[in-house]
């Protein structure tokens, strides 16, 4: 690792950033090309099915890249996708060296692209600013490391930890501002998952209503009962949907747009884990989840829970009003889930707090996303 | 005001603050004595019937108290209590300019120190850094000014808002660090309030264990049914205790060190705002309660919480532990009792918040205690 590489990778981060709202199904990635001491190129992976990121970067530095070097977030591909191989124009363009933050989890890449490149006479470093890196990527990361997406659980209560009032009024608990947070969040995300509960009660249409959402994640609705019938307004918007039921649907006629995915019920539940194993075939990275204890206190109980991001506003409701988490009764305070702060915010009048399992998941350590 | 003004009272709400453990029922004070642009005298007021701040820096600055200015927190006394008047010693001393950052809130100064001050010839400069300075001495302001003392409630929960398994297992949710932290309040406090409930469900004996304290706080235990025995380990410490029953007391012998005050309950409770006029008349700057989610929910409901302070275990347990407060049941979010948060930090694993009412309380409006 020479001088300045964490400076120029750090660079190189904040340019992948820029993709947030609009890579997915593809990660998030930034390059930046130095040549004696100067960025001559900087580039990031808009959108699926447009350049690359070092295609850009070497675009913008031309004849200046012969002897150069360049950083990039995730090791330059080498298969053919639907571009051609990064690789091989980095070697084109003359490079004397390139800095790698972290090797690509795609097992279709996965050290092939280093190799290439080193064949071709060019010095690699690898693992620059690595855990970043990861972080940037943690949903990709798990989806290619654990076949299963990053999921995020978002909870909103007040300070005394309650969702709504005895009679069911929860809108609205947070404020403007921490609602739109959350909706930053959906817009980044792969899709967002709910119950058919959650979408009756509140009239949840779990949509991304933000100016940066460029386009809408899959709405995966847990409906095992089949409860939410075609006619309701949820099915009326034509972004897409996921109905997850536990047996043959019924007769009724389900526009274009939505999909039915059938898992027969484990003990009266949906296998939380057999739909995120097909959540992972449909390319979706990242999961968002907005639901009620039910459903929160079993991904919790199921260990899948990656993140919470949880919204505390500065009221009391009293243990009259609705909890926010079904778990099964603990015996002894040891066995209680722990988890390990991340970050405090104020968001408007509201806290937000990001928390993660204390002892990690399998994959990515860490993953925010820009909100 | 004067250039350096706020600089120099800063310093001094600093050597203030440095009594904090030992000074009540009398306020926080410092006092920093310049010439020619050159602190010359330092004190604070340590504890009771010990000189005031101002005594010990003019005693450090000696001879080059004459045409100096004194930076003072507190508006100097101008009546013979346990020490002499402080505004007498200032002007004895040849001071040419007082900078005070608040007058007396105490009804025997207000006002008549500043007074003497000037038919001296001193010029004074007053409310500077006033906020801070209420802020420091918020108890004793609230004391003087509502009659009542400064509320601070301690809650310790889960991140889902809960105190206790349904067992009733509690100990400990929150960890060392926290738990230090609440014997810093304690040790700071003139009163730890609590029920007759929690001494005994949790075994608590309320007493301040920190390497800092100095003294006990009185021990305000709500007994009204009188369910609290004379040879309960609570009554074992020989610190001050003030039982608050709401009749005529049994014929238990209880040890001198514990007091019984007698509140006829009113629709069943014992009236909160009566006992804390006592509390005041007791020379009380400021309680710190511990209790369960019952008292909790009273003082709330009473509008009688200056101050949340809120740990918050990075844990989960579920829906069916035990909530934090009880509160009349709402039929409208409108109706909660609303906060505003002041400050987020964490302490060892856990989350420490602390809040106010949304709307402030009749008396001082910020109040930091050191922990």
């Amino acid at each position: 690792m020479q001088q300045n590489d964490a400076q120029y990778m750090q660079q190189a981060l904040e340019l992948a950033q820029r993709g947030a709202f609009s890579v997915a199904p593809n990660p998030l990635v930034g390059c930046v090309v130095v040549r004696a001491g100067e960025v001559v190129g900087q580039g990031w992976h808009e959108r699926p099915g447009e350049p690359h990121a070092e295609v850009y970067a070497l675009r913008e530095a031309g004849e200046l890249t012969r002897g150069a070097t360049a950083y990039v977030t995730l090791e330059p591909c080498s298969h053919h996708g639907r571009t051609p191989p990064c690789a091989d124009a980095l070697i084109a363009a003359g490079l004397a060296r390139v800095v790698i933050a972290m090797q690509d989890p795609n097992p279709l890449v996965a050290g092939q692209g280093i190799q290439r490149l080193r064949e071709a006479g060019i010095e690699v470093t690898s693992g620059v600013l690595e855990a970043a890196a990861r972080q940037l990527n943690c949903g990709f990361v798990s989806r290619m490391e654990r076949q299963r997406p990053w999921l995020r659980l978002k909870m909103a209560m007040s300070l005394d930890g309650r969702t709504a009032l005895a009679n069911g009024q929860s809108q609205w608990i947070t404020g403007p501002e921490a609602r739109l947070d959350v909706h930053a969040y959906r817009a980044q995300a792969g899709a967002i998952l709910t119950s058919a509960r959650t979408v009756m009660m509140d009239q949840a249409r779990m949509t991304a209503r933000h100016p940066k959402a460029e386009r809408q994640p899959l709405r995966v609705v847990l409906d095992r009962q089949q409860q939410l019938p075609a006619e309701h307004e949820f099915f009326a918007i034509p972004d897409p949907v996921l109905r997850v039921v536990d047996g043959e649907s019924d007769d009724q006629v389900w526009p274009a747009h939505v999909s039915t995915l059938v898992l027969p019920a484990d003990t009266g539940r949906l296998p939380l884990r057999a739909l995120f194993s097909q959540l992972a075939e449909l390319e979706i990275n990242d999961v968002w989840t907005e639901c009620g204890a039910e459903l929160a206190g079993a991904l919790v109980a199921a260990e899948l829970v990656d993140e919470w991001i949880i919204y505390v506003a500065p009221k009391l409701l009293g243990d009259t009003s609705r909890g926010v988490l079904q778990l099964p009764q603990l015996q002894d305070l040891a066995q209680a889930p722990q988890l390990r702060y991340h970050s405090f915010t104020q968001v408007g009048d509201d806290l937000k707090i990001c928390a993660r399992p204390l002892h990690g998941s399998a994959g990515a350590d860490r993953g925010e996303v820009q909100s």
